[in-house]
Order: structure tokens, then sequence, then C-alpha cells
């Protein structure tokens, strides 16, 4: 069958009613009153992977789990010795959060692998939804558990962390669901990411900026990572705000104030040549132990956080915010003192598949934008562990982590076509 | 006598040698083992007096004393009933200070009024040096004592003010010096402002500006007024630094940065214009209590204080403020609330007099040039009380109140010969 066959029958009255069917399911088991909650590694985090393997086993795709107890739903391919094509998000929630953050990645890819299976297709590489756990960090203090743990990135520390509400620790939830405790304990890899093709994760936006945008969808460019300064002290002279003139004044705030601006000026010129940056001075003050209303400031501490999808964009970004420092300290007459840089580093999404799913936007006729993710996702972690991976965000309003999420099905929809198309193409 | 005559012949070396020497004496009275203390009202402030008036004697001028017991010393003119020309300063000093505040103005009158009298000159004014008490806010917590006493402007509860170290009030002070007290408590003007034809006070710089323009003297266009806000409020929208592209944003610390930045170009362009104004943001800083590195800033505080020896130039960088305020609200989505401004109105020194000082500075040779008092003096009292006011600055290292305080002898007699010419002119 013609891949353009497959894709233009899609989406379906029947897949879309499907997908109504599962979110009302998940939202009906895991509503707690205020919002939704689906513990990590807990009873309504497992509900939720019993409701996704039910539909799929239902649907005639294979079932199992890997050793973090991930759900894992299956369409075989013909040549299951290459490396497998992934799909996946995960299953539980913050606290009183929203519906869709997590599950509508998990459903999307459901939807994508019952598509094809309707449609009878038989991939070349075996594709594979991976409904993972533990991707939230409000219940151990520790974010994307589930892919962690396949790639032997957990510690025994990490196994040690206890539960915020109840202080039980991760490692007895794990064992409560079944996973292969040692072996994680141990750092194992469960997954050889030389086994993973790619790995496409769908996800809600959890900024505002499709939703600005009037975008159903949009395409990952990278991961944000961040370099963050905590604390940048700025020193000039405290001087009489009166008796000293401006050409013998070190005022600190002043440079700060320079400082920020510069580096506002060339964000907007980054942003404009297509580089993914964010900078934040979240923290700025003067010391109350010594600031008045008429003394010439003598001092000023600020912060600095850098975001950019590219490593070497973050660098090159923090570079530039050396250079003007130096720049203003001497024009100003005051020394900036910075603070060991702490350095996260980004998650680039694969430039092959970026440029593929813009080209399946288009044969789809899906309005969509490129933009970086702010936020955390288990995207980063298979991207960090050398799979190339991509991710496509759907238009969600009001944020994420509450209960007033906002996403709208036909965007699911255009989101889980393009999924599938991309499953096809990548599988044949 | 021709005025060029009388004034080519200063600074004799007699006269030089008299000032080192009362600046001695002075010295060896109120050293304190680290700097120089006469106390406001107090036996060291008498001493100080005593030290003026026994010279002033010597030299046949006639010594006396108003109502607030500041000493009076006369050369009396032919034409008493006249407005006459006075001159002077303040003999005090603040707790461990220098030898020169104040008491250079003192002596460079006392000195110019022994010169004109060395040369037997005969004014038509009567000219005055006034040897102010209490004018230092160290001792009582309000600046300009004797000479706000002169003009009935000390209300009750200025002379119910404890001495510091003490607790003793003003009041009984001023009895133990002999100050008729009733009078000042009634708010009695003890000097009528129209009797004074012109006051002309020479005083250290207490800036640095004369030091690094390497110039001796100075004039002074006005004693800085002020407008103070005490803390502006900008909000914006608190956002995650991640998700929130720059613009969607609302950055309370951008924002303030932006309105710091225009305010400082303003002044730099204003002062090139030559309005003396400074501008300060003494307090600047985001709330400790929601900051933080990865949130962009929602609201941050500052203060600003205008300085102006100018009423209507301090009001129009204030609106200028105002408006720029307005701007950047309107361009980052940012609101600015302002507290009630507190006003101090400036003192401007008299124009004609102004341009009579430069003419004689140019006439003698003394290089100047005009600058704006930050810190408060007599002279301000003086102008509020309508009396036509100028103000010759001497040049002064390492700043004042603290023994480091530095005048050169040959910066204060140049300075005492413009104030000597200066006394002529206007006496004639």
């Amino acid at each position: 069958m013609a891949r353009t066959d497959v894709v233009s029958r899609f989406p379906s009255e029947g897949l879309r009613a499907l997908a109504a069917d599962i979110f009302s399911e998940l939202q009906r088991i895991s509503y707690d009153g205020v919002g939704i909650t689906r513990e990590s590694f807990g009873p309504l985090e497992n509900a939720a992977q019993e409701i996704i393997a039910r539909v799929a086993a239902e649907n005639g795709l294979e079932v199992s789990h890997d050793r973090a107890r991930n759900l894992i739903v299956t369409l075989p391919g013909t040549a299951p010795d290459e490396p497998f094509i992934a799909t996946g998000s995960h299953v539980d929630s913050v606290p009183r959060g929203g519906n869709y953050d997590g599950a509508a990645g998990v459903v999307a890819g459901l939807l994508a692998l019952i598509h094809l299976k309707r449609q009878n297709v038989t991939p070349a590489r075996t594709i594979k939804l991976i409904a993972l756990r533990g991707e939230e960090s409000a219940w151990f203090g520790k974010s994307w558990i589930g892919s962690h743990a396949l790639f032997g990135m957990l510690t025994e520390s990490d196994l040690a962390r206890p539960r915020y509400d109840n202080q039980r620790p991760l490692r007895a939830y794990l064992e409560d669901v079944g996973a292969d405790v040692p072996a994680i304990a141990r750092g194992e890899r469960l997954l050889d990411p030389g086994a993973v093709a790619a790995f496409i994760e769908v996800h809600i936006e959890q900024g505002p900026v499709l939703e600005a945008r009037g975008l159903p969808v949009g395409i990952v460019t990278g991961i944000y990572g961040n370099l963050r300064h905590m604390q940048i002290t700025c020193r000039g002279e405290a001087a009489h705000a009166g008796a000293t003139p401006r050409f013998l004044r070190h005022d600190a705030v002043v440079a700060v104030a320079a400082l920020i601006m510069r580096m506002d000026e060339h964000w907007q010129r980054w942003l404009a040549d297509d580089k993914q940056i964010t900078i934040t001075h979240g923290i700025m003050g003067t010391d109350p132990a010594e600031h008045a209303i008429s003394r010439v400031p003598g001092a000023a501490r600020f912060s600095v956080e850098i975001r950019a999808d590219d490593y070497a964009t973050l660098m090159a970004f923090h570079n530039l915010l050396l250079a003007e420092a130096h720049s203003v300290a001497a024009e100003r007459g005051v020394t900036f003192g910075f603070d060991d840089a702490i350095i996260n580093r980004p998650a680039p999404m694969d430039g092959r598949w970026i440029a593929r799913l813009e080209q399946l936007c288009a044969d789809a006729g899906v309005a969509q934008m490129r933009l970086a993710s702010g936020a955390g996702h288990d995207a980063a972690v298979f991207a960090h562990a050398g799979v190339p991976t991509a991710m496509l965000f759907i238009r969600n309003a009001h944020g994420s982590h509450n209960p007033e999420e906002h996403m709208d099905i036909a965007d699911f929809m255009l989101a889980t076509r393009v999924l599938a198309s991309a499953l096809l193409a990548a599988g044949q």
C-alpha cells in the first residue's frame, strides 16, 4: 500500500472517537476532585498503563513491559534485527495536574500504531510505543526516572529518594511495580541505544508559543540546556549622590542595567538569526545592609540564566555576556565578579528528523513552526543516550501542571497524523 | 584708591602667614586625637569664635554677636543705612571631622576684611563677616541652626532636639551661649533679609570635582534640591524562564534596566546642555520572597533621587522620568507604580553674582568652573530667605567630614583674593 494512501485515510472518525474515549477513561480513573493525579510508580500510573495496554491488545498489537516496567506496545516489522523505531511519552502526572501532559503523547503513539495495524501496514523495522513511568519530578524530586532507568542512569542515591508526601523511597516503589531493581541499581543498560533507530515524542507544549502564534503543532529544535550564574557581583564605588558628579561615578546599578540592556539587544538579534535562546535575570538587587536612596550604589548582585537548544549557541552567548561585562566594566569603572557557571547541556533534536517532520507536515497541510522546548522531556534522555530523537508539540492553552491545561482534540489528531506518517516512513 | 590696586596687593605674605597661624590655632584647640571636633553651641565652637574675634579686634575690626550668638565682625561703611554685604560660614565641625569644613570660609572672610582694613578701604556699604554656629546636623540632627535661628526658622520641636551623645536639648545649649531663646522660640526674625544686600559664602568643596578637574576654585550655581521616590514598583508577569519566549515576556527587571538606561542617556545629554542634575537609583531589587533564577521576574522595586540646582530643571527631569516610564511600560507590557514624590526645593545662587564672580576670577587670573553644590550649606538658608546669595568653593582632596580632608593654602588664598575683590566691588 502506498504511503500517501495510508496517511490520507487518517484521521478517521473511529480513531477520533477512540482517542476521546481513552482520554475520558484516563480522566475518570485519575481525577482527584481538583485535577489529575497519577503517581509515578504508583497505582494510578499502573492503571493508566493498563488502559493503554488493553486498547492496544484489543487492536491486535503486542503488549509487554521492559525491566523498568515501562509499558511496550509493539507493531512487529519484517526485519526484527534492524534497530526499531520508538515513540512514546509518559503516563504519570504531577499532583493535581492536567490529563494531557504525557498521556497525549502515549495516546498519539497508540493511535498511530492502531491506524497502521488497521491499514494492514507491516513495516520493515519494528515500531514500538513506550509508555514511560516516572517522568515528573514532583514525586521523588527526580525527573525522567523511567527513561533514566532504561539507560542505566539512576544512582543508588536516586533510588533512596523519598516520595515527597510519605517519605517512602523510590526503590520500594520500583519493587512494587516489579522493576529489575538490582540491575537498575547496578546502572545496567536495560535498553541499548544502538537498538533504537529513532525516538519520536509527542507532547503538549508547556509554554504559550503555539497558542500565541495560532498554530496547532510545533517541531522541536532542541530541548534547552542552560547555563547559570547564581550570583554575579558588580562592584563600583559607593559615593554621595549629591556631591559625586556623573563623570566620577562608578555606579553598580547603572552598570548592571547597561549590561542587561546590551544582552537584551543581543538576544533580539540572535532570535532574528533563528538562534533559540533565552536570557533571564530572575534575581537582582542592591545590598539592604548598605544601600540608601542618596548613595550612589557601590555594589549590586544579579543572576543570569541562559538557555539554548544547542551547546555551541549556549556557550557562544555566554562568551558574549563575558565580553560585554568586560566592556561595561571598562566603560563605567566597575568590576563584575562571576561565580562558577553551572551548565546543563542542551539536547538537540536530530536535524534530519526536524527536516523530515517539516516535510510531513507540509504534505499533510498541517501548519507548524520550529520552536525550542524550554521544559525538559524524556526525549532529552534518549538524545543524550545517542538515539536520534525528535519531538512534536501540540498547542496547549493555560500551561501545564495544572487542571486548566487545555488541548483541542483536533490539534491532537493533526499531531497524531503527522506521527503516524513519520513512523510509517521510518519503518519502511 | 582704585579697586585694582587694592586687589593686586593681595595676597601678601603677611596675610598668608596669618591664615596659617589661625588654622594652626583652630587645629590645636579642637584636635581630639583623631580629627577635629568643635561641637555646635559647645565650648570648642565658642573657642573658635573667640580666636576669630581676637584676630579681628587686633586688626581694628568691630566685633559683636547677633541674638543667636553668631559672631559678627564688621567693617563699617559710609552709608550705614544701606543694606550691608555679608560673608561667612560656620565654625562648628562634625565629631572627628576636618579643620577646614566651615572654618575656611570664616577665615577667608576675616582675611578679606583685614586686607580691606589694612588697605584703608572704607566701603559705602557696611561689610560683615558672620561666623555662624551649629551648621552640622551631626550634633542635634538638624542642619544650619545658626542661620535658621537668624531667619526665625527654628521650631519648638527643633529646640527640644537632644544632642546625639548626651540627650541634652538644643534649647539648653542655646541658653548656655547666651542666645535669645524666647525670641528664637517665637520664630522671630533676628535678621531682616531685606537688610542684607548679599551673602557670599566661601566653603571647601565636599565633593571631588575641583580636584578631578585640577581647578583651585569653583563658582556655585546653586545648592541642589532633590526629588525622591522612595519606592517605584515595576510590575510585569512572572513566568517560566524556559517556556516563555521573548515576545511573550513582561520582564520587570529588564523594564527597570531599560528605564534606568534611558534616564542615564538623558542625564548625559542634559549635562552637555549645562544643566546641573544628578539621578541616582541607590536601591533596586527583585523580591526575595518570590524571585528565582529560572523565573522571569514579575516585579522589581527601585528608588530614584533626582538633584538639581534649579526647581524648573528638577521638575522637568522628573517629568521626563514619568514620560519614559510610560513609554517603557507600553513597550514592555509592564506598569510602573510611583509613590508620592518628596521634594526639597533647590537654592539657586544669584545669577548676577555668579557672573560677577566669574569676571573677578578672570580679572585675578584664577582658573575656575561653575558647579552645583550637592551638599547643603548655610547659603541655602540665606537664599531661601530671599537674600541674593553666592558661593565660592575651594578645591579639597579626600572629601569632608573626615580628618583626611585636605585644602591647599595656595587655593585658599586665591579664593580669599576673589572674595576680597567681591566684597570691595559690592561695598562700593
